[in-house]
């Protein structure tokens, strides 16, 4: 019988059943999965009776580089910014469905790695993969879509928040920003920054917790907090001011700044990645844990805006940008 | 104000959120769309307390040729076989979530075009597009994920198939096929068979009504009759026998297979993208409108095998290929 060594085989060689086997074999399915991957479509209970989608596409060369990261960080990567968007809606994230586009000629181990990083950020989640689809492209597309469970909550959307509200946040803030300012000059070091760019790790939790404790608004800061917050704004016809004395801005930021000559409130406050939580709270409501107030929502002037202390923001970068072909 | 023609813009210059408004503004969305798009996630009623979910990637190329299909065509095809997987599950299409990867310089036009296509075939099955994500890469790569709800009832799996059940299709077979041989040769007609290549008519409303005659099994037919029957027949430990007299073999299709040098059969036993539906049904069944009785299930000899009056059916193309590149 005639074999060939793993390393030199494709994902054209494992052919596209047997690799949408591999993405889900072995993964512990949770009790919302009643039909898993094989069949035209998977089943998923949905206890609440609504179901929370959504869906985001990521591409090789311009959400990731499998030269600043490995196959299963970009595939924990794209299932997180997923599930963070279910979490931003206070619901609980219950499945994962992946598209996988990638040249014929792809490493079949690329693929499995992809694979496993999907299946490791769900299951922290606590989501399952229940279906996917692999097909040849010419480069690497992954899309993702996330479904969730509200159990019983109203969604919180972007616009239920309130002048009065408390702004706060869960999560990590400008380390994904710094990260690339670090692959960027070329070093690979510190690895926390790195890393941070690498995959980010939503406050999930958070999401729910959020909502139980009665957030007006939330939002999942994937393009910068200050971009994001300007949704919120626009979306609940409100303005909001951040304090900036109140945002973390960790050592290894204050470091990373100093050695490329950056200022790491910019990517406190503008940069995307990190997937952070940003929610708006009654005023008289104690913060749930793993949330801490940044700000306040203000009337809105002539038009809902989002400002640091009072005045607009200055930056040289005002946010990520998907389009830079 | 600087005005630039219509014709002159493209995707980068429409934005991505605004692409995103275009691909689901004016829609109407049905009463399943509890919160549609524009948040983090979108909100879908699911009755049934279950939601079926599937996901599908057309790739350009690969799945496309805008040199032979507009880029209405194109929106409604990658939609039609994602709902198709729906109904072959005996689900009602409710919601569909959209990614579109495209390069910037993609012209606005193609992108609404998508998009609308993408939205009236989504009408026609009667379900709301409800979230999207656009993104910037080298060639188009059209993601859908599909949402239905099982009414009630249980999903009608590819396992479930008996020896001495009755075979059926509704739906048609081989006109995809067929026109995909003209396009070939580069003809652009008959215009029947080459619209059946442009974009499949899935019967979704035979989806749900063979699971409530009480279908035992069920599948999509993407990849070609006798291939996804194999399908069925391994889900179910059974084999199957097609009998090639109760097939319909159009009018068309001959004249087609006649001045191509081609056999029609071929394209109707092994010919994909038509996205009929295969079922079978307990043999005291009354075949419900749509369904027409085309083999049998048989006991499984030493494997599962499915069989065109008795034989193995030998053709020189057999079914779909996804791995072109």
């Amino acid at each position: 019988m005639q074999q060939r060594s793993p390393g030199g085989r494709t994902v054209a060689d494992m052919g596209e059943f047997s690799l949408i086997g591999a993405v889900v074999a072995g993964r512990r399915q949770p009790s919302t999965t009643q039909l898993g991957p094989g069949d035209d479509a998977a089943v998923v209970s949905t206890p609440d009776g609504r179901v929370v989608a959504t869906t985001d596409v990521l591409v090789q060369g311009v959400h990731f580089r499998l030269d600043w990261s490995t196959a299963e960080q970009v595939g924990r990567k794209a299932v997180a910014v997923n599930l963070a968007d279910v979490a931003a809606m206070g619901a609980r994230p219950t499945s994962v469905l992946v598209g996988l586009a990638c040249p014929a000629s792809t490493p079949a181990q690329v693929a499995l790695d992809l694979a496993r990083g999907m299946g490791e950020e769900a299951e922290r989640a606590g989501a399952g993969l229940v279906g996917g689809d692999v097909v040849a492209a010419e480069e690497i597309v992954i899309s993702i879509t996330a479904l969730g469970d509200l159990e019983g909550r109203e969604p919180v959307t972007r616009s239920g928040a309130r002048p009065g509200d408390v702004l706060a946040v869960a999560g990590r803030l400008g380390w994904a920003a710094a990260g690339l300012a670090v692959l960027g000059r070329g070093f690979r070091s510190p690895v926390g920054v790195v890393n941070a760019q690498r995959w980010p790790e939503p406050p999930y939790e958070d999401g729910p917790r959020a909502a139980v404790a009665g957030a007006t608004a939330m939002i999942d800061v994937s393009d910068g907090l200050l971009g994001d917050l300007e949704h919120i704004a626009k979306a609940s016809e409100v303005s909001i001011d951040v304090r900036a004395g109140r945002l973390v801005v960790d050592q290894r930021l204050t470091e990373v700044g100093a050695a490329l000559g950056a200022e790491p409130l910019d990517w406190v406050l503008t940069g995307g990645e990190d997937h952070a939580l940003a929610a708006t709270f009654p005023p008289d409501v104690t913060l749930p844990a793993g949330w801490r107030a940044i700000g306040t929502v203000l009337e809105a002037g002539e038009q809902p805006e989002v400002t640091v202390d009072g005045d607009t923001y200055e930056v040289t970068d005002t946010g990520w940008q998907h389009w830079r072909r």
